[in-house]
């Protein structure tokens, strides 16, 4: 079993190792980073590079493919290299799964057409324009397609797919061993938690449409 | 601002990342991974690097310090530039903190002496020998010194510490933009909570006092 986790210029660190410290922990899974040409990659305040150890031509038959978001989803959807290759590891793979914007790569390569999907609140928008249906669920699934909300629910989507796939023991097992038992300070994790003017003013910044 | 999280062969990166993505966003702080030496530095299961761009000898007056854990903190707990490091850079931190087994490293630099602090929950037992009081709670503040739990408690840290540096409203905007409204699929993510068969498997494979 190989997991494919895609890297790109400025993806969220988050969105891909909550996955990684989660669905990651399969047993007997070899888990790759990949990217469009092997070495370090950025993160999106650009503090912080993980290495992507393979380049997207060795990379061919993953199980599982991962695809984080960033606050930039549309450097990466106009990048023909990564969708295609998107498109191309898709045909044979058991699940193929985002987190955050990353749905929206999954929506550009055409994966998302007539499926449900999540995506971060700010641009559950975008998905429409490629035939796929928002909604504002936390991890949605969708056949083999499995897409999940902003950033911090890739943990969510790793534990709830590695429940499916080794079973609800060994999901628990892990949860444990990552001591997932959250306790947020604040309940403002999802536009209809937060305060509304907080909510307000990040929409002004990112408004519908405008990007 | 600066905020230095320490990298060390074979670190859980879900530790590392979770402070990095809440905390980490304060405005205006340099965030800077630092490494003994400088370059790729291996996560606990080898399938990832995060690249240290400092070496030690480079960062030597951050204000806030993160030590992540991992499966074998008594390797960087004998490690002498490590903890060298540690207990210098200390001197003038605002915040010194540690996410999972970090706190052992802290314990062994001798700065938890007197104080109460959290650790992974299989690793709790291993702080009284340095003087400090463990504690089954999530995140715990003594003084300057902030230590959190299991490897994804380090959100919930980072977020609780954000607060406190920049003020709830922040705080809260980090939440939702990292969209934090957990909704784990299981609730197995304390020993209280878990099914005791699992609790106590993996208390069979790291039995207390001896690692």
């Amino acid at each position: 079993m190989q997991i494919a986790v895609l890297l790109y210029d400025r993806f969220t660190a988050l969105d891909a190792i909550g996955p990684f410290d989660t669905l990651g922990r399969l047993p007997d899974a070899e888990v790759v980073f990949v990217s469009e040409r092997p070495g370090p990659v950025r993160t999106d305040n650009g503090a912080l590079a993980l290495v992507a150890d393979k380049g997207l031509d060795e990379v061919t038959r993953p199980d599982i493919v991962v695809v984080p978001g960033g606050p930039h989803p549309e450097l990466e959807m106009e990048n023909a290299a990564v969708v295609d290759w998107l498109r191309a590891v898709d045909a044979a793979t058991t699940w193929t799964t985002s987190v955050c914007t990353g749905s929206l790569l999954l929506a550009a390569a055409g994966l998302l057409k007539g499926r449900r999907a999540a995506s971060h609140w700010l641009y559950l928008d975008r998905l429409p324009a490629f035939g796929a249906e928002p909604t504002g669920e936390r991890v949605v699934y969708d056949g083999k397609y499995v897409t999940a909300a902003g950033v911090s629910s890739g943990i969510d989507m790793g534990l709830g797919l590695l429940g499916r796939i080794a079973g609800d023991a060994y999901a628990q097992t892990v949860q444990l061993m990552t001591e997932y038992d959250p306790q947020p300070p604040y309940d403002a994790g999802s536009p209809d938690k937060a305060p509304a003017e907080i909510v307000a003013r990040l929409r002004a910044v990112n408004p519908p449409g405008a990007r």
